[in-house]
């Protein structure tokens, strides 16, 4: 490992972590939170002065494909202990494992909580928490790329080990410019929803931190009661930005360029518009069906919006809540849980194990049963009309396999604690997904404080997992990662 | 596919199939059942005539490759169909679809069962029950492959089929010597352990038919109580049967021909014994750790018992149960399920994704990180000392991917009967690995009959595709499948 390179990488994580904290700083004074705002500043130094103390340009900046797995676990993990300090020095979030389940959840866009009363927090420290979301969902590395000196080849082996999905698309030759458009494209998005949340009379505070949590698939809310009081109007929009900010980024490239066909001709958006479709089809009905389950359900359109707020909260892996989907029926439930794997698209801000890596793999046991019916034949997998190689196979099959491993392991561990299945299944699910909620006690109207801290650490673990899709968490494991070079 | 051959190997099922169900008839006399007698005697008459009539040896007695796996899927159901017959015309089992699951439970030796009251049945459908376990362990298709006069290409088509794991490894050329070999340790071991049982002072009936449980790994009892009214030794012998018959037969085969270093250095039997070890030693300290939730395993003998028994039932896919480990504390249960999911060795009688497939799949991620961490690095999978080939890589990464669209789709239209998360779970777990009881209200002291009819379609297809690997009974959908040729 470059190892003067990866501290002079953390020194511009720290610096733009200074950064980041100046919001929340310019709430507290908003707000006349004359408790937390000196802490915030007292953070917004310290991490000031570690970028700066660390900050001597080495003489070697390349990074080294090997190291870039590694190195985005670690500098996540250095975000994440600097984000967890506001929560721990304001007193908000005394335990240190506690703060840090919180920020980790914040950053990896999971949004599940250890706080039992969220309106407790300070204004400050409420919009730190959704504000996360916001920059873990587009990827703090592919800001930081857009402004650090380091050569191509570099950019590109970091930038693959933080962007979501089985392959990364460059749109244009240069990963700066990329990163560029990313953000362009992010920020609009963004910038529509406020003021769409705006007009349909939410209050600015909420509107901002509800569009921080949906466009980073998050789902950190600012009341207790998560989004179940706001307006039917304000629901269905938080409803079709969530779904949108799970849609592969490069659809919309490919809009602005005026690709019309191209777009709409992208396998992984179909299908993923496909299972939405299909998923709120099933609930709806079901609901209908069983209508004295939800007897607050009583119309279609509220039984129609609860459906389809859960399933893009749940698809999305965001989290978001407008209802108890824990009193829903099983097989209602089930269908969450199979979203929950499922994932959005790649190239999006959501978490899971993705559209297109499930489109792949059902595509590659078709194939195989053709090549068992005709054994002569020679198949290949075909993805948006072109051969999938074999080590983007490879890997996907290789990424589940893992996925699972760690699966199983983690619901291992937590289950000491002495929970129910339903709770720790569920509760490793909503995690590695970067989902929130999960079922029975960590359902949506609970959350995660009553695990042990062991527990809490393998559930970070996860956390990381899911975010930067397990390879770089295993490298830091691997004792090769850490010998010296460059 | 070659219809005529394949309705000649049909009448070969219906000949063995007459032969097989003289045993329940001779135990109907033994006991004196005057009620069912009559009924047995008939559906040998029915199946022996049935044998006759389309036993006519076709010009073409090739099965070509593409014909195999869906063959022994459709010779499966056809020999199950027969099977149910005595249950539904004895009155035992009246619904057709009840006596099917119940009779595909045995075939498939999962040990499923949708009986309130064991104990109420006839001797003759009890032991009907268990001795379905003994033939479908070792593959009734091997067993006439023994006798039927076809190509020998075509007899490793169909064994290829139905035995158990990612290769078919075959002892000898010829595939009929494997077989008889085969056959040999498999009655060989079945002796022995009756011959114990009869020893330790079970009763004749009983030792039989525990023993065709353990022997296929089956897990039928004969009683209500399960195994819990056993001795302590007698309770020992059937652990050490059931682990006994999930080690791969090659193991056998090599001690047989005094290869013990080679029979010894099988990794796929190491890692199986590592983890039966493992399992027992995590659950006997967790139930010694919590011992006031059971105070009836008072002695550590009893815990060790209880743990040993479990684990060896649970790996092997058997399903046989001493205690109600639904009441388990959460990690130990979650040990089991994970167990579930294992299963046994490749080329045993047990189901599962088997330990040569986890073993393989763990080894393809350490090798992906090693090829991440040095990228230059051209890293081989190995296994037993051989490099594992890419198909054989290929197909138990479409193997697991099938395994886990079924198992959700499986559990999706099961939990439509409302039942909790935890009990779909883990009856689709029980059923499509072959074990038998799940948790909650599929547990060791419950039974499936509470589902309904679809559900039980949807859990008899699992068993059968979970005893034929997925993917003889995903062929059967293939159109490809059901073109005349031949």
């Amino acid at each position: 490992m470059n190892y003067a390179m990866i501290r002079y990488v953390l020194s511009w994580i720290a610096k733009v972590e200074a950064g980041l904290l100046i919001l929340p700083l310019l709430i507290a004074a908003i707000y006349r939170e004359w408790a937390v705002f000196p802490v915030y500043a007292a953070i917004v130094a310290l991490c000031l002065a570690v970028g700066l103390i660390t900050s001597k340009k080495p003489k070697n900046t390349e990074i080294y494909a090997k190291d870039g797995f590694a190195a985005v676990a670690l500098l996540w993990i250095v975000l994440s202990v600097f984000g967890a300090l506001p929560f721990v020095f304001t007193g908000e979030i005394p335990s240190f494992v506690d703060a840090l389940f919180e920020i980790v959840s914040g950053f990896t866009t999971t949004g599940s909580s250890i706080l039992k009363d969220v309106e407790a927090l300070s204004h400050a420290s409420l919009f730190w928490r959704s504000f996360s979301h916001w920059t873990g969902g587009m990827g703090v590395l592919v800001f930081i790329l857009m402004f650090i000196p380091v050569k191509t080849g570099s950019q590109m082996n970091l930038m693959r080990a933080e962007s979501p999905g089985p392959d990364v698309s460059k749109f244009v030759p240069r990963v700066r410019n990329t990163a560029k458009i990313l953000y362009r494209i992010y920020l609009g998005m963004t910038l529509i929803e406020v003021v769409l949340l705006l007009v349909a009379g939410m209050p600015w505070f909420d509107a901002l931190c509800i569009t921080f949590g949906s466009a980073g698939t998050g789902g950190f809310a600012v009341l207790n009661s998560g989004l179940a009081s706001y307006t039917p109007l304000q629901q269905w929009i938080v409803t079709i930005s969530m779904i949108a900010f799970g849609v592969n980024f490069s659809f919309y490239f490919l809009l602005l360029h005026r690709k019309k066909k191209a777009a709409f001709r992208m396998q992984e958006v179909q299908f993923y518009f496909i299972i939405i479709l299909t998923a709120i089809a099933f609930i709806t009905v079901q609901l209908l069906w069983q209508n004295g389950v939800r007897p607050d359900l009583a119309t279609f359109e509220e039984v129609l919006r609860a459906a389809s707020f859960q399933v893009g909260s749940i698809i999305t892996t965001t989290g978001f809540s407008t209802v108890d989907f824990n009193q829903w029926p099983s097989a209602s439930k089930w269908v969450l849980v199979l979203l929950m794997f499922i994932g959005a698209c790649a190239g999006s801000t959501g978490g899971g194990i993705k559209v297109s890596r499930i489109v792949i793999l059902a595509k590659s046991i078709k194939k195989e049963l053709i090549v068992l019916a005709h054994p002569r034949t020679v198949r290949k997998v075909m993805f948006d009309g072109q051969v999938v190689p074999h080590d983007v196979l490879r890997s996907i099959n290789v990424f589940i396999a893992a996925y699972l491993i760690i699966f199983g392991a983690s619901v291992l561990i937590i289950s000491l604690d002495g929970f129910s299945l339903e709770t720790n299944f569920t509760a490793v699910a909503a995690t590695l997904n970067n989902i929130g909620p999960g079922l029975d006690a960590v359902g949506p109207t609970s959350n995660f404080s009553a695990y042990s801290n062991i527990s809490k650490i393998v559930l970070i673990f996860d956390m990381l997992a899911g975010r930067l899709e397990i390879f770089p968490m295993l490298m830091l494991f691997m004792p090769a990662t850490w010998r010296r070079n460059g």
